[in-house]
């Protein structure tokens, strides 16, 4: 099932979407957003997935889907928390300023609480008051839980996943070195970041969702240019139910917990630095990979950061070459 | 005005509370829940306004104002960012470790994102898996925004302070260590907070809201001790409108954001660090502190952290010693 809300006050207006994209039916009659559908999933989910049903067999007529219509699937929400499952990016950060990676990162979630209360929409411009700061896109995929219980394992962890989708995780990386000396993490370094269309439910995702993992090439353009293709399921330390159950250590988790992988990274063939799309390798999820790349190779990074319109798009498409969440596809804009 | 969530579903049932806290109104048909009423506060402020004139008045009759029966004001929020504006409890926290306090501390705002999909009540238990953590209290100061533009500045930034409250932002100090050095911040060091049971408007505060930071005595007892007795008004570095300022940089804050101050803390007459209430300082609005104090003069904290059992209590009276926010009380509880 593919769940998607539609631009509408604050919080958007709930819709199940086809499993082709193509068309929509209003699903506000069964919850009005996507967080009271994730308030009551037990309840919500089966008339959801009823509705759905009728789509697809075409008992209930949809309208367009226009992902420009779409709002982020959760407009707002009440948590934002961020990995790094690739360890194989951390380590690359690590090895572009000379610092090894301690061993715990192999084990021991490396995670952000991020804001969560504004999401851009997937059409959404990237509002950039100033290009010095370093604006970087970053391609991830998230999964929304329902209510996690404090100390919960891994396992019961999976079963508490509802949705799955991609995020374009921003970030001003010019801001990050100060932020991060001060010792209390990101704060003006991330700002608010852009959902996917579409978030689909795991057992719509076929194979393509395996053992906490979102398995698929995550398709990440610069400016109409192949940048990253790299798999989801590659490279991946941490699953998503790992993810969940470091987060929930100490507390509980809400309904509609946005959990986020970290930039999708895999290494090359031969263990190296990646290699860029052009040159046969996987590329990058974000311009600060190939930078520390360009660092290591080259002694300094010779890419730019995103500028006033450079665009980004950000999707995964299934066995077929159809997009699974639909596209992230924004541009950089000036603003005051 | 003085506004209430009583517990109730997931965020609450919003009811206006008289001044001296001993009777409520019913506030639902204006606004379900508090973040309903901030989503629009301005038209419904006045109309809670109105409320509060006739239960003030007893044109409308108040039932009897149970803290027990209060949940946070926002129970899940989609923002809640904590800042260390006592700078002095900082340079304190260094000073116990022998380290110089950067002096870019004393203009740059420190701030950390944290976890806003659940606040305790005022009298739930702080759930503890396990003492070893090292849980400790901190009581603030917090505030509520409306929408808050990118790019504000101080004075716009105080316009857009909608209520003030009080926090016991519970943290997990022996975890602290091991996640900062992570690099990204607080997760699992800092589990769900506690909020007052009544959140209040500024002009509500009358003399103790001024220049942006709530001026009176914040009343931290310990197992029924008096053990902090420090002026919120006095030594706090940053007011609220510069903290707002420095969190909306980068991008635009959602309405029921909540600010904190961070620890509250006073120096000593001397300049030195605090004395213990009952030697006629100020005392310590969190444990850490009074430990880096025993630190600096004995060489090692002697005091523990909280215990399964303890108790916390965290409030501010008025001029005429009755409590403006309600009372937080909490007792520490073993949980599986």
């Amino acid at each position: 099932m593919k769940l998607a809300s539609l631009k509408q006050g604050r919080d958007g207006h709930l819709v199940v979407v086809a499993d082709d994209l193509s068309t929509y039916a209003d699903a506000s009659a069964i919850a009005q957003t996507m967080q009271a559908a994730l308030d009551d999933w037990a309840g919500v989910a089966p008339k959801l997935k009823a509705l759905a049903a009728n789509l697809a067999r075409g008992t209930v007529t949809g309208a367009a889907f226009d992902e420009a219509a779409a709002a982020a699937p959760l407009p707002r929400a009440y948590q934002w928390a961020d990995g790094s499952a690739y360890v194989n990016h951390v380590k690359l950060v690590r090895q572009a300023r000379g610092a090894e990676l301690p061993e715990s990162f192999w084990h021991d979630p490396l995670v952000y609480q991020g804001g969560s209360d504004g999401f851009l929409g997937p059409r959404d411009a990237i509002p950039l008051a100033d290009e010095s700061w370093g604006c970087d896109m970053e391609a991830e995929v998230v999964v929304v839980t329902d209510d996690v219980p404090q100390g919960v394992t891994r396992e019961e962890a999976l079963d508490l996943i509802r949705l799955v989708g991609l995020v374009n995780d921003v970030s001003l990386r010019n801001l990050i070195p100060a932020e991060l000396a001060k010792g209390f993490g990101f704060y003006q370094s991330k700002p608010a970041s852009a959902l996917s269309p579409v978030f689909v439910t795991p057992d719509g995702l076929g194979d393509c969702w395996q053992d906490g993992k979102l398995h698929g090439v995550l398709n990440v353009d610069l400016n109409g240019q192949p940048f990253g293709r790299a798999d989801a399921g590659v490279d991946m330390t941490f699953d998503f139910g790992t993810l969940i159950a470091h987060l929930a250590k100490t507390r509980a988790l809400a309904a509609g917990t946005i959990v986020g992988s970290g930039t999708v990274s895999n290494r090359d063939a031969d263990g190296g630095p990646g290699r860029p799309v052009a040159q046969g390798g996987h590329g990058y999820s974000c311009l600060a990979e190939l930078r520390m790349v360009e660092t290591i190779r080259y002694g300094k990074p010779e890419t730019a950061f995103l500028r006033h319109g450079d665009s980004v798009r950000i999707g995964m498409s299934d066995a077929d070459g159809r997009p699974i969440f639909g596209t992230i596809d924004q541009t950089v804009r000036e603003i005051a």
